[in-house]
């Protein structure tokens, strides 16, 4: 199984092969994480506040949710506000629907089904572990991969900072998850001793005249810091290594965008000297409140909800898109 | 001026307002940098070997270079090899045109003159302080701002983590050319002084409620948190003080990519508690080592390109195209 992280949703490979998990932490994805956990049956996405109105029109009992400026807009019940959900009374929630509007989050979804995903869930810092979790499970089972997909912002054209932050975390997740479960520590030493593909073997154009390398003084330490690099960067990834501890027909380098994403996520998680499988609010607050996406709540005063989508591991729902009626709906 | 970085070309925004440092760090512009380094006069870009044979037998006497499968085709006076350029005689190179094919450079190259790009750089590890400086002196000249692009793999479809890396060091060396040329330090009090957009201003939706937010125990340590962090991160991006240290009609927020391109520069480059601004061949040797395009390299015996490509500041040419003429053409 590979891991692997799309900074954007236009980068996702190989959708039919992915279980995909959506990731919109600032704020979409954490509101539907915050609409699950009070109890609301399942939730209707729109582009827009015209189609959240039509799909409100259309389902009679529901409830509106969306913003304009910040704040919910006129009939609206909810802006785009975690915050503003958690504290809402029971009965105003419990077992309803939603109309609910996000202009990247739903972009991303639909796109994703459209190429013929064959799961999406979408992923936030609140269920983080609940997700990674499942979809470990759900790509066993399917025989796919699993990628994390940043939703971005200016629909999908522009990277968002606080999103590959938050897929940092699952991807980290999903490495402890799928590594815990399944890689015996003798499959790596199968898998060297197994490593005999004829593309791979070391060939000597450049390595063996390392003492010519023009400019070099200090021969024997560089050949010393390259046999080291080989020795330490061996030809196998982590991910070459099925569910079963059998080598995988084509093993394939990791994927760049999913050590990008953890390096970042580290980079920042480090600062606080947390354990990055169990992450410290104080840190996703610091990072989120390094990025615009953060800024701007800081700005507008929704500072509440920058600390509310940094609470890691609270919530246990994995919301899954079911694109079999009309329009995309996420259930629990 | 803003400091910008694209992780593909496809991501490259405004492209007319932009001084655009190209990077291919594995290992095409820093071939180029070899080149140039090694005394040619000017290189003719090709997408493939077809087009680089067509250059040479337009031009006449000049250089082949290329690879198939890691080594020059026949015909070829050289491979995409570094090292090999670096170690030559010097009769080969001194004076003389080189026809160079190169996939992903190539591609980005094009685009981004075909897009109108005001001027249009390559940057490499090796001349990372020489371009850096280039493209601020520069972009101020022209009124522009600055992107650092990562060509990318597979025709910019997909992230290449070397690139970034790279592209990290190269943002790194503009943010501190762009703050030690220009940046008083009363500059910064002075906009926060006049700070008074008034979309700015600090609503309390939510930053008043603070108490009331569900499920917190922490309250005053959640409200101190909050309060250290709109101190902490005012909405001053370091991008606002243009070169005359007046504010910027309008300051707008660091590039997200450049931002995530720092930290993972800096992510590996604090492992060796190396000096950001004066990198070791060791740590950019460990962090390349660890990317699948320097796994390749070292698989495929070219372990002394990984090296050469890793010295920092060896190089004061800075490559610029030339797209005047017949094709692209690299001049210094």
């Amino acid at each position: 199984m590979n891991i692997e992280m799309a900074l954007l949703p236009g980068l996702v490979r190989d959708t039919p092969r992915q279980v995909c998990i959506v990731v919109d932490v600032l704020r979409a994805t954490s509101t539907i994480s915050a609409f699950f956990e009070r109890g609301v049956r399942e939730i209707h996405l729109g582009a827009n506040l015209d189609e959240v109105r039509a799909i409100g029109a259309r389902l009679g009992d529901c409830i509106l949710a969306g913003e304009r400026g910040g704040m919910a807009p006129p009939g609206f019940d909810f802006s785009n506000s975690p915050t503003q959900i958690l504290r809402a009374p029971a009965a105003m929630l419990e077992g309803r629907a939603v109309a609910f509007s996000t202009t990247n989050g739903t972009r991303a979804l639909r796109q994703l089904v459209a190429e013929g995903a064959p799961l999406v869930l979408t992923g936030c810092v609140r269920n983080g572990p609940a997700v990674a979790q499942r979809a470990i499970a759900e790509a066993r089972r399917r025989g796919c991969d699993v990628t994390v997909i940043a939703s971005g912002r200016e629909n999908g054209a522009k990277i968002c900072l606080d999103d590959v932050i938050a897929c940092g975390y699952i991807v980290h997740l999903l490495r402890q998850g799928a590594k815990l479960d399944n890689r015996p520590a003798s499959a790596v030493a199968q898998l060297m001793a197994e490593d005999d593909d004829p593309d791979y073997v070391q060939l000597d154009h450049a390595a063996t005249d390392l003492s010519d390398y023009a400019g070099e003084e200090e021969e024997e330490d560089f050949e010393e810091e390259q046999r080291n690099a080989i020795t330490r960067y061996p030809f196998i990834p982590w991910n070459a290594v099925s569910g079963s501890g059998e080598k995988s027909p084509t093993p394939r380098m990791a994927e760049e965008g999913a050590t990008l994403a953890l390096r970042l996520y580290q980079s920042y998680i480090s600062e606080y000297n947390d354990n990055p499988t169990q992450p410290s609010r104080r840190a996703f607050l610091a990072a989120f409140n390094e990025c615009s996406g953060g800024h701007h709540l800081l700005r507008y005063g929704w500072a509440a909800d920058t600390a509310a989508v940094s609470e890691a591991g609270v919530c246990d729902i994995v919301p899954y898109v079911d694109a079999s009626g009309e329009g995309l709906v996420l259930r629990r």
